[in-house]
């Protein structure tokens, strides 16, 4: 029997995996991975069969009991099987139902982090989540379940929070303005809109909540997009990128040295 | 002028580092570093000067201003300058004060994001922050604000998410239970104290909210301690840490194995 491995990929560059992601991968026998990891980060495990078991929004998906399968399969008859997720294992990632099937068969399984959508976009921005005095709590939610009987629960979150980091939030940008405006945060709290941030598709957009839809809207094209909802990120804005707006995207490593 | 590198030190161990980090300490001219980021990380930066600016609950501190001040003056006569952080340099770590240091300043700075302390405790626990119908929002707050001005907006913000990711929670449990207790947080909510993951004094204790004053001071001895708060961290205790209690704390990697 061998280990079952949850590795975070981090959010695409394949220096932004771990030391431990990175000698994990060489060692790897077997890497079940989503259909978002880049071919970059895929190189790293140059002996593992790879299986592509992707779950991207708007494109057929592998079923999720048939990855926590496939993931139970392969550990019976390898000694190191990754299951690397875009991001996080931890965060938004289906790593519990994963990690349920694995106990239920007697597999040993790990967890090794990584950096997630979140924390890659406040970085490249250089915008940080908390800021002393004006942002002391700082939610993750994804606005895939603005749909879904949840609907409420996420966005009483979002507004209690000072920061809100909001994944998969394409598409969402008018359902998810709606819901925060009619919890009283103020139409003029500044937006971060930062697509595949750590791609070649990276881009930023600065807007306000009033403004979300059409902001969503321009950050269209490849890749997810991850929301920064809150006061600190109107701050750093107008000291890192004082020339972006909706209308003009500047790829990331401009924006930065700006 | 050289370019001022914010980078995330991650939660301890040297291979929780990024390939990113890692590379810019190997090329770093100068480190600042906290007084948390461990022997065997600075041991990655053998060309560089390092310059201690610990910053640690208890213990004589330096000055912000004067480390921000430090920053700009190492990065105005070295070309890489790394100022290493626990953890990830966008949350709670007053990055936002040398960032705008280094922008009035004129000083290039750019951020490399690291493993944040609550995703190093969530992984080493294998116990996802977020999981399918139980928890869709996850919130991360620090409970030394508890006795600031900001005492409300904390609890606020941590009862309305599913998830709760607690910071510098040492010495905080009762006035954390009470706070949660008193918005309606139920007292059997599944509680995860971790101490220093990812080195050598890492332990997890698990209990209930209701228990939580005893649980934070039994997790006493050095280092942080980050608290998990949450239905989502009940049902993974159950099948991960099945012989863990607050009155035996248990070496990580034992736990993990079980």
């Amino acid at each position: 029997m061998g280990t079952a491995y949850l590795v975070g990929a981090g959010p695409g560059a394949a220096d932004l995996l771990t030391v431990r992601a990175v000698r994990l991968l060489e060692r790897a026998d077997v890497v079940l991975h989503d259909a978002l990891v880049s071919p970059e980060v895929l190189a790293l495990a140059p002996r593992a069969r790879k299986i592509a078991v992707g779950k991207r929004a708007g494109l057929p998906s592998t079923d999720q009991a048939l990855i926590s399968r496939l993931l139970v399969h392969e550990a019976r008859s390898h000694p190191v099987v990754v299951r690397l997720k875009g991001g996080d294992p931890s965060l938004f990632a289906r790593a519990d139902e994963e990690l349920d099937a694995c106990r239920r068969a007697g597999i040993a399984v790990e967890v090794v982090p990584g950096i997630s959508a979140g924390f890659a976009a406040a970085a490249a921005a250089a915008t940080p989540l908390s800021a002393r005095g004006i942002a002391r709590s700082v939610v993750f939610v994804t606005a895939s379940t603005a749909t879904d009987e949840g609907a409420d629960a996420w966005a009483d979150a979002a507004a209690a929070a000072d920061s809100c980091v909001i994944y998969m939030g394409r598409g969402q940008g008018a359902a998810i303005r709606a819901a925060l405006l009619a919890r009283g945060v103020a139409p003029a709290t500044p937006v971060v809109a930062a697509r595949s941030v750590e791609t070649a598709q990276a881009a930023l957009w600065v807007g306000t909540l009033d403004g979300l839809a059409d902001l969503t809207a321009t950050a269209g094209g490849p890749g997810p997009v991850v929301l920064l909802v809150g006061a600190a990120f109107g701050a750093a804005r107008s000291q890192a990128l004082p020339e972006t707006a909706a209308s003009s995207p500047r790829p990331l490593r401009q924006a930065r040295r700006a």
